[in-house]
């Protein structure tokens, strides 16, 4: 079903312990569109400068990903240049060169407009809203954010929040938002808003989802190999995404797969930069993980004899 | 079957954000016992001071342990006093006052020297080794070690992983001492010294196992309300081998259900100061949120249909 991303574009420069990469194609919209495009088609909403390479463009294109809402502005694309350490969970800005990004206004094209489900990527909230307002009838929203709008943008935000079905934050954000530390209570305190499905993203570790039925705690996949993290927040979301725009129904068992689903899909995307591992997952890998996952996972019931 | 434990005894004064406590019974062998002691009869060995509370003494009588190796020296109780701010992970020690335990040799009952089942408590890997040569021949003995002896015993220390089945230590720890950062590969290289088990510690996260026969990955129950998470991983190793002891079968499957166990013993430590809640956990309790927490676990293999 028709899947809708409005997100940033990026060139990134990267340094990790493991490698680097200049103007490596990044940003939100590339990393959730190239996850979420195996599973379903993908509608991209974003802007970038007229010295967007060409071959990046083609790429996206030859992928599941419908292009036109991809405006081209005159001026840079956004760049973001950052470090790794040994910490990969913590990334080091160097430079943030936002160019056509800072005068963004997202605009749908008329076909997106009917869209069934639609991710709100981590922008100012009042572009959140603008695209609420151009969505006619979404079946399942999810917003994601970040303590940079939680603290400058917290009115819009809240918002945005009261009119989403679902919110993706990362526990440091969540208990920021809401100044409680316990997840399940500050969960419970953002669906009190209207959402009824949180996101809690945990890096490495995986995540947990509070729905008015319960919690369930995702483990993340043990990574043999990570080379750069960039993009794998947003990888989950396309792949959380991706899975429940192919499914096409909204219950507790299919939102928990396309949990599982999306940390498969983020595992792959940190085995490399940019979107290089993750432009390859094949349906055999990616269904060999989600297995494979699902035995490590796995243990049994209490024996009653004990 | 029998389970021995050796380990630190302490009086703990203790400041959290949600209260705090003053010589609270605390120590490696006080957690581990009574955690372990829910499952199984546990002998303790260990050392305190004159100053050491008889109800202290009666608390550790009065459940499922055997304290005849519990020494009593002319002195002091090891003393400890620390504070965690809201990052619960992390513990900052205002004082230490080894006392009596500066002396510690542990020395064994005849009757606890054909014990099955051994822990070695985060003590002097010397202190460990002296524990291993008067145990008969134990079926699975498990070692938990420090940043301490990593860095200022390697030499005893690798000697007595060598002579043990299983070993612990947190992420930090395991890519200290094998200068690995992928947790399997560390894992992999502690198990080339000869233990077939290889329990990770991921703190409020939970776990990660490694053994010959593959990966089990394990979260950690949600916290609702945690008060003090002092005691933590002892409960968690406590729980983990009373489980084994008493299912006395050593497999996969029994392992990953010890994990379990140990992570919802663990949860209810940390509800209360010291061990005023671990001291209060019914078997119904305990079913009932191992029962809640593989729900909250649970999901399901792909639809072939995806």
């Amino acid at each position: 079903m028709s899947l809708v991303v409005v997100g940033s574009i990026a060139l990134d420069t990267i340094e990790t312990p493991f490698g680097s990469i200049a103007d490596g194609l990044g940003g939100t919209a590339v990393y959730f569109s190239t996850a979420a495009s195996i599973f379903t088609r993908v509608s991209l909403v974003g802007v970038v400068g007229d010295d967007f390479p060409s071959e990046h463009r083609a790429f996206l294109a030859g992928r599941n990903i419908d292009t036109t809402g991809l405006v081209v502005a005159p001026g840079k694309t956004f760049r973001w240049k950052g470090r790794y350490d040994y910490d990969l969970s913590v990334a080091h800005t160097l430079d943030t060169q936002l160019n056509v990004f800072s005068e963004f206004h997202p605009t749908l094209p008329d076909a997106y407009r009917n869209a069934q489900y639609v991710f709100l990527g981590n922008i100012d909230p009042d572009l959140q809203l603008e695209v609420l307002n151009q969505i006619q009838r979404p079946r399942f929203t999810l917003l994601d954010t970040m303590n940079f709008w939680i603290e400058g943008k917290r009115g819009p935000l809240t918002e945005a929040i009261k009119r989403v079905d679902a919110v993706t934050m990362n526990e440091a954000e969540i208990r920021e938002y809401t100044q409680m530390y316990s997840l399940a209570s500050a969960a419970r305190k953002v669906m009190e808003l209207g959402p009824r499905v949180i996101l809690i993203k945990r890096g490495e570790y995986g995540s947990v989802m509070v729905t008015r039925e319960g919690t369930f705690i995702a483990p993340a996949v043990l990574l043999e190999e990570v080379k750069d993290p960039t993009g794998a927040g947003d990888s989950f979301a396309g792949g959380f995404m991706g899975f429940l725009a192919r499914a096409h129904r909204i219950d507790v068992p299919i939102l928990r797969q396309a949990i599982v689903h999306g940390g498969v899909v983020a595992s792959f995307t940190v085995e490399d930069f940019s979107v290089g591992r993750l432009a390859q997952i094949s349906h055999d890998e990616l269904s060999h993980r989600y297995a494979e996952f699902q035995h490590m996972t796995h243990f049994e019931a209490i024996h009653s004899s004990l």
